[in-house]
């Protein structure tokens, strides 16, 4: 028999990797005969190099970059089949910074773009970005400063680090040092850059602004992009979708001429996922939190619905579930089972959560394995 | 009968006007028809641009800076005779961060920058920089590139903030943005830049470096020296005196051209104390720690010896004393008074020291006054 397993991260406590590693050793303890395919995922967001590194035959370049504070932290460039992918999560990620340190005012995209400086070196001739999980609000101005065109003030000087002193640019300082790579970015937000379904209004609370700061970082996103559309000459840069990802990295990526895909998608074909979905005979995936986002969302829906047209069974592993039995059914989930039910305790689901997948997955095999 | 009362600062609790304000109203109480003169002091470090506002006849133009973290905070220009003074410590300031957040790898002098190229807009021919009290450790690379001078690698990319990467920099971004204004840096710490006596050795450890920091700080301005003097056609910039003020600010400001000053000599000049001195009766002076580096400082102990020279009495009022009779008279100080010893208690001497200086300055006036 052979086992698909495919889970997201699990936001906080397993990387997508972690969790689908459990589930083929929780499988394999009770049917050690059948083949488990481990295929973790990613959207784009944390996890996205580590997901492609274990699937791609490539090179993973460590890069010293700065956390959205402007401290020192390990990045990577992966270099693989002419492409060099960098994850925004690792130099502009909420899960750097303690819920003290989120403040959209301040913190910055820069390392991001110390990342794709050393993705740019490699003399790649595309460079893919994930973007997905920051704690930035600053539409990429950072990222622009550490490539040379960082945002300046009215008689030239140099703006610092963060979204809300945008609202006070007056040009860039110079042209970004990218050598005509053609640049992507994987994601599956498409929201646009302003207003009410921006980048400020949708994901700005939850990196730590307030209403007062959604306001303001609204309007100095909305000066900002019309100085990147001059600066870059491009057009009606703010509806795109993809605009509003990552804090409005999204709109500094289209205003340097990158495409916006979707990050599932780009990872799914990438790592083989159709042809591992065709010769499957049961999927498994799962994430952190299985609510009615994810549903309506591209990752575990996705592979339910894949698997549904495939005529496979499809069992959701989870660290909570938040959906009832018959709206995960019409989504194409067979059962669903969650850590925090498993244990009957929120801590040990937290604590001991690959030991949990473990056992869910024995339990799987027990009822599964022919 | 005419006192001249010229504190320090009280670090910690009362900025040099505050103490010598609640000195004259102590002294009041008892002798109202006593003339008390106040000139609070500075030696360029935190409370410089509030005591020559106080003395000169300039205009404060008030500027959006940020901390040695990033973060949003008030400055000041103070345009007064043709000169531009900003005050270092207003933006790079180690009172503006808790102790937890003391990290010279990563403070940055970038907000010094905001507020020089903010002094250099007002098209004042001189601009003089305070300097003391910092935060910083990053030889001024923050504030060369709010200047557009800012530390590249190799392949011309943006270093990030902070003190330990410069020993990665391959060079400067650009030119300074400074429009030939003649600088001047004012300061009473004569180190170097580097080595035993230098700016990280130090320093380094009361901003928060370890001993393994202070290593690799040392090592990278020694290297960012280098950049600094090829940048600017310099040389022996390391050793030069003042090189090593202010996390090696000092470098950068002589790197740009600038001249050193002793800072309380500029003051002392500014707010025209020698003049005071010759009318005075009696001398007040003071500061949060009367120690032994006091009396080889510059400013508790170049009073002294100017009262003395002058043969008029000088009273030290401070916050905690450290020195002993003899040699604290052998500098000049007739008799000292400590807040710790008035009160019994360093709660009361750091909780009520102004309560503390009046009631000190009443008692001085039942001895002096006549």
């Amino acid at each position: 028999m052979r086992v698909l397993i495919c889970p997201d991260k699990f936001a906080g406590t397993l990387s997508a990797a972690e969790a689908a590693a459990a589930v083929a050793e929780g499988w394999h303890e009770v049917a050690p005969a059948d083949e488990c395919v481990q295929r973790p995922l990613s959207d784009g967001g944390p996890g996205f190099i580590e997901v492609l590194a274990g699937a791609l035959d490539g090179r993973v370049i460590p890069v010293a970059t700065v956390d959205p504070l402007g401290r020192p932290v390990r990045g990577e460039v992966l270099l693989a089949g002419g492409t060099a992918y960098v994850e925004s999560a690792q130099a502009c990620g909420l899960h750097l910074l303690t819920e003290q340190e989120r403040n959209p005012n301040t913190t910055t995209s820069y390392g991001l773009g110390l990342l794709l400086a050393a993705a740019v070196e490699t003399g790649a001739a595309e460079v893919a970005v994930g973007l997905g999980g920051s704690a930035v609000n600053d539409a990429g101005a950072g990222m622009l400063a550490a490539l040379g065109a960082g945002p300046v003030d009215g008689s030239g000087y140099a703006l610092p680090y963060g979204g809300s002193v945008l609202g006070t640019a007056a040009g860039l300082a110079g042209t970004p040092r990218l050598r005509q790579v053609s640049l992507v970015a994987a994601t599956d937000v498409d929201n646009p850059l302003l207003g009410l379904h921006g980048a400020s209004n949708v994901f700005g609370p939850q990196k730590g602004a307030s209403r007062d700061d959604v306001l303001r970082l609204d309007a100095a996103l909305e000066h900002f992009s019309s100085v990147l559309e001059r600066a870059f000459g491009v057009e009606g840069l703010a509806a795109r979708p993809g605009a509003g990802a990552a804090g409005g990295i999204g709109a500094a990526l289209l205003a340097l001429g990158g495409r916006v895909v979707s990050g599932i998608g780009l990872v799914t074909r990438l790592i083989g996922l159709d042809a591992e979905l065709d010769t499957a005979d049961l999927v498994i995936t799962g994430e952190g939190s299985f609510d009615h986002q994810s549903l309506r969302g591209k990752v575990t829906a996705g592979i339910a619905n894949s698997a549904r047209d495939r005529g496979l069974p499809c069992v959701v592993v989870a660290g909570r579930n938040e959906t009832g039995h018959r709206e995960a059914a019409s989504a194409g989930v067979t059962e669903t089972y969650a850590l925090v039910e498993h244990f009957g305790s929120l801590g040990l689901a937290l604590g001991e959560p690959a030991r949990g997948l473990r056992e869910i997955a024995s339990r799987l095999a027990q009822q599964y394995s022919r």
